[in-house]
């Protein structure tokens, strides 16, 4: 962990180690940043080769705390998966989570600060991209000493910054596992992505991205709606049905089912935790994410990626990143002769199967890590 | 036509006819209405015997403006179902499409005016249920002089309104359609309504259902929610894709692609169109609807219904109000030995398909009715 230590500067009593990486970093799409701070939390230990790293990029709104770490002993959001003899083996690997250029847990976004005034960058922030993320993960890696991955692993959002990754840095990845993603987002998703944007927008509170206050309503109803998409109505019906419930009290047009309690609760920690303008820009990213941009079409730029494994995922209930959009991914690998395995998987969660599904997803990703 | 001209009374120069229902008018949930006034339109001619009328009960949003009619004529909503020779056929039928109580069409609802006091009822409207709702449709069809339906045709909320007339008044149903719709709604369809509902409530223009102007920002976020489910991720992909537009200029976090676009001239055709509170009112309706209230559990309260002829028309495509509900329906009839005809259609076009799959529609609809 010296590697690792070194990078520390004053760390929160519980936050993650920053990394610092110097400036100017320039954007895909015009303006720079300054300079970039990057949050991550690492698990294991890096080899004398530098040669077992893992790098996992998360989906939009976890930060780098997938597991209980040395900064922070609370549950990550992939707890299941990642620490001795789990399926990201720590005995075996150096385990890194990065928290996403962009994103509000630690890392350079648009609510961090800008050192040119010292004013938060709010909209002035320079529009982003999956490309950007993804250089700036890798210059996380790079600060820890690690120039190659053993493997990249990419659930949601985070697998298309990995494709993002694997087509700018061709040769620094072993393997790759994509889940739940998508080369590109078809018009169904961009829609759902859009509006939750808009519920943010046309909250008042939001004042142009300009809040000091959050904008509180705006952003329950975007985590609200990204809920209703993330699952299914098959899990939904099992686990809340009809039922009632008066935790709310009894306003008109108020609470009344459970599941209208149950996104209630979720939505107001969420709030709690989550920066708007950066959901704002998450968001229009992923929308504006085109692998084929790194080609002359997705099949070309996919041929780019030079890992010597490529695993794919999907959920046969995701209606958020359907099951055709990672067949594709895996039907445009294979016809560039790549080493590539698809798994459809039958679980009834829906998009978030990976984060709750661990019955199918610790032996998939286990097998398939252990057998590189 | 005799008995619809006797009804009118002072009609707007293109507006539908209203029929007015003495009062008081007692509400299921308590509270009463002191008068209704009742919009509908008419196709054909009522039978001497009065016995080929068709009440079409319509979903949230549509008028009674069903077709091309004597009172206005540009297309209806269903306007290829409604004609000679066409599946609801106007040479042997009389056919009747009603604005629903608490719609804001012509019909009595919360953004009409309590003739107590000469204001807008808003939320003092009384509490709204499908039963009301049917039950202000059958005293329409009576002061047309209709006591007993050839057929009733419910598609989805309407569907659930057919089954609240059926279970109240199982004697007076020769037939009874019911598409895409549901003995009672299920987590996920109440999570995506209330979604809508809580669109509304957090645009501050809707100041508590007193706004003067309307609550516009919410009612399209609300509209384009509705939409989002309303349709498939299929179709859209193939009809919009990741096309781009500038249509709506080239704000940050503005409107990017062609499926934005196009739900955003939806969304503002709504709102100039329909009420807010009327919108919430019949929303939450739809949520606490459940027709085993009519016995000791669903199976026991479609027992009631009469109708000697049942069809029950899924869609496998339909998210919002899954085939899986419809099929559910279909098995309770069938449990209780009525004569219940079941179809699942292979339409992609979702919830929607019964407004715009017309070449399965027409000849199934047009199908059942003539083997009356």
């Amino acid at each position: 962990m010296s590697r690792t230590a070194a990078l520390l500067r004053e760390p929160e009593p519980l936050g993650p180690p920053i990394a610092h990486i110097p400036g100017p970093f320039a954007m895909r799409r015009g303006g720079s940043l300054p300079e970039l701070e990057m949050a991550f939390e690492t698990w294991g230990t890096l080899s004398a080769e530098a040669d077992n790293a893992i790098l996992i990029l998360t989906g939009l709104s976890p930060s780098a705390h997938a597991a209980s770490s040395a900064w922070d002993p609370t549950p990550g959001w992939w707890e299941d998966m990642i620490g001795p003899g789990r399926p990201l083996d720590t005995d075996r690997f150096f385990v890194v989570c990065v928290n996403h250029l962009g994103s509000c847990f630690g890392s350079t976004g648009p609510a961090s600060i800008d050192p040119r005034d010292g004013r938060r960058y709010n909209l002035r922030f320079p529009e982003l991209t999956m490309e950007d993320m993804a250089r700036a993960a890798r210059e996380t890696m790079r600060s820890l000493g690690v120039q190659r991955l053993a493997a990249l692993v990419g659930p949601s959002m985070g697998g298309m910054v990995a494709l993002a990754y694997a087509v700018q840095f061709p040769g620094e990845v072993d393997a790759i596992a994509l889940i739940s993603t998508a080369a590109r987002l078809d018009a169904r998703t961009i829609a759902i992505h859009s509006l939750q944007r808009e519920a943010i927008r046309v909250d008042p509170a939001w004042d142009d991205g300009d809040y000091e206050r959050p904008p509180t309503a705006g952003m329950k109803l975007a985590r609200k709606i990204g809920m209703s998409s993330y699952r299914t109505a098959e899990e939904w019906a099992e686990r809340f049905g009809r039922q009632r419930t008066d935790r709310w009290g009894k306003a008109l047009f108020g609470i009344e089912f459970e599941i209208e309690s149950y996104l209630e609760a979720v939505a107001r920690k969420f709030v709690d935790q989550f920066d708007a303008n950066c959901y704002l820009y998450l968001s229009r990213a992923m929308d504006l994410f085109d692998v084929s941009e790194h080609g002359d079409c997705v099949y070309s730029a996919l041929a780019r990626v030079e890992a010597p494994r490529i695993l794919v995922v999907g959920v046969e209930s995701d209606t958020l990143f359907p099951l055709a959009q990672q067949q594709s991914l895996a039907d445009a690998f294979a016809r560039a002769d790549k080493n590539v395995e698809m798994v459809a998987l039958p679980s009834k969660q829906g998009h978030d199967a990976f984060l709750v599904d661990m019955p199918r997803f610790q032996p998939l990703i286990g097998g398939w890590l252990s057998r590189g």
